[in-house]
């Protein structure tokens, strides 16, 4: 069978509706119940022998071969299609009037969202919407502003895929401490230290490393557990909470001011944020802490990021597979990104969870 | 007992030679019996309660933690010391005259090194070195060129240590595969096909990867792959490798070039490299490739890394942690690096291995 690349569209006749749409979900009817393919459903149908040729707008006829090398369709969608299609999917490539759903017809909106793949046995004529797939190379750069309800196939320099799930998620826990006002501290260089600090204030609060294992000894805080102590008037230190938010920021710059208030908010949402150093992470959270004698698993890894950020899909890559290799959910914190609530509630920080897919 | 701060270096009485050099390492014996302690070694004495107090340049007397919070005695550097000595090791800092062993005066001129340590039932007045260990705050950048031989001791923002060894290292291999020349491909936009390959290619070279599992079928090969092969004579390509070269660097600037080297450098010393995409790094290598068929484990992961590149230690410590999980080794490829052979085998190309260290 044969068909006509006109613009970004190739057109099939009739017997194709029946062949390739009603039987396998590829392309959609149009008027005179011929049948549209987008250039990447068309290549695949190629690559399986269904179609025979696709004519060109110059009167070639162009094979498998003759299609992929064209300018006609990208070859890395087509990758990511074939993978789908490999799978056991029916998919369509996000373009208005290729499905019926109405979830299809919301990713049509959305720029970075290339195909809706459907659950296994069903198709675009039914109203369910599996994943929204966005295909990008290994070597392009991906704003975090476009993730969020976004599988991302990620087609490497070899060839090879991966699938990354992406969902904005809220974060909340259980943990809270009472703790005493006035503590006093010191400032170190980059750190602090509590010569005498009541026990709770590790004990429950999770605050801090003790310098040695001898009961009733100092405590060393980071600048991060320091400044929201003072703000929070626990801790009293020289110069108040601005003395240690001075320091952080001459050692660190104005990633500090960011790292501390997403270390707040998680406070103020029930977890206990640690360094994350150890992971390459800014924080691990605890979701539950009562009391350090009892500490559970961390469940999260969280970044924090400007919300302007780009990912490179390799470093996106190395953060998910350090997380799961841990048994931990990677979390990025960004920082004033594309907030949609703007209510009270609204902090300024949107949570964007990344995690391997296999569809 | 009391001592006392001049300069740089705390002196004390002929007891101390005694009581701290002779039992247990510290400091080093000057003429007329008596002790110089470095500030570190005198702080570890007054926290553990052997020194009651150091006298200042101003006459007053400092217990451990006006001596800690003093500029006399970096407080990072005191952390590294003390986990050490709780490890049970003897240690010096890396200074003219405080160690009697050739390796500990050699580490003397190595600006990175700040304490060296002997081996367990080992002291100063030994000829062994077990670590040269250079401190670090989890926020200072390395530069590449302080590393190997030498046990990066990080504190992170909480005050807790992980110690990384570095080591530079050769990287050799068996593989080679004999292919023949004149194999035709078609470049797409960041990669290329072969349409037609001789099976020995994917086969026996693991050059590339399959379109399909079917027989015969299309291989997919990266850009650095046939630059490779195009210079090799082996792959027959428009424009030659030239052009492959040049989209290579379109599509990734001066990294395709740095990449490349490292990619013909790991070729001609019998490793396989394939894409460390899923590792977050740039390559993981097969020493002994015969067949595709009974591949082994890949056994290193590289990043290539200008020479000039100075490391944090957060993103040392993702890497690191990441090889390990996959029971890798983490090899960073330092490009034009500072090289010291200089030899006719200098390829210009400085390996340097990274990996978890517990004393």
């Amino acid at each position: 069978m044969h068909a006509t690349l006109s613009g970004d569209v190739v057109r099939a006749g009739e017997r194709a509706r029946e062949r390739f749409y009603d039987s396998s979900g590829y392309g959609h009817p149009v008027d005179a119940g011929a049948l549209e393919l987008a250039p990447v459903e068309a290549a695949h149908l190629l690559y399986r022998g269904d179609l025979d040729s696709v004519e060109g707008p110059d009167g070639t006829a162009m094979d498998f071969r003759a299609f992929l090398e064209s300018a006609a369709v990208s070859e890395i969608a087509f990758l990511v299609y074939k993978d789908l299609r490999d799978r056991g999917f029916y998919l369509s490539p996000a373009r208005a009037g290729w499905s019926d759903s109405s979830a299809a017809r919301a990713a049509v909106d959305d720029p970075a969202v290339d195909f809706v793949v459907y659950p296994r046995g069903s198709g675009p004529w039914d109203d369910e919407v599996a994943y929204r797939v966005g295909v990008v190379s290994e070597r392009e750069a991906v704003p975090a502003g476009d993730l969020g309800d976004l599988v991302l196939a990620v087609v490497d320099e070899e060839s090879a895929l991966t699938y990354l799930a992406t969902e904005h998620r809220e974060v909340s826990g259980t943990s809270e401490a009472e703790l005493p006002t006035g503590v006093s501290g010191e400032l170190l260089s980059d750190r602090l230290l509590l010569w005498d600090p009541p026990a709770a204030v590790y004990d429950r609060g999770f605050y801090g490393q003790p310098l040695d294992d001898r009961d009733g000894d100092v405590i060393q805080l980071s600048l991060l557990e320091a400044a929201f102590l003072a703000r929070d008037g626990v801790l009293d230190v020289d110069g108040g909470a601005e003395a240690v938010v001075e320091r952080g920021r001459e050692v660190e710059g104005e990633r500090f001011d960011r790292r501390l208030r997403v270390y707040a908010d998680l406070r103020e949402r029930g977890l206990v944020p640690k360094t994350g150093y150890k992971f390459g992470a800014d924080f691990r959270t605890y979701a539950d802490v009562e009391s350090v004698d009892d500490l559970g698993h961390s469940e999260l890894l969280i970044r924090v990021l400007d919300g302007g950020h780009t990912f490179s899909p390799r470093d996106l890559a190395l953060d998910v597979r350090l997380a799961h290799g841990v048994r931990k959910e990677m979390v990025f914190a960004l920082v004033d990104g594309d907030i949609n609530s703007g209510g009270p509630d609204d902090d300024g920080i949107e949570w964007l969870s990344v995690t391997r897919l296999t569809p």
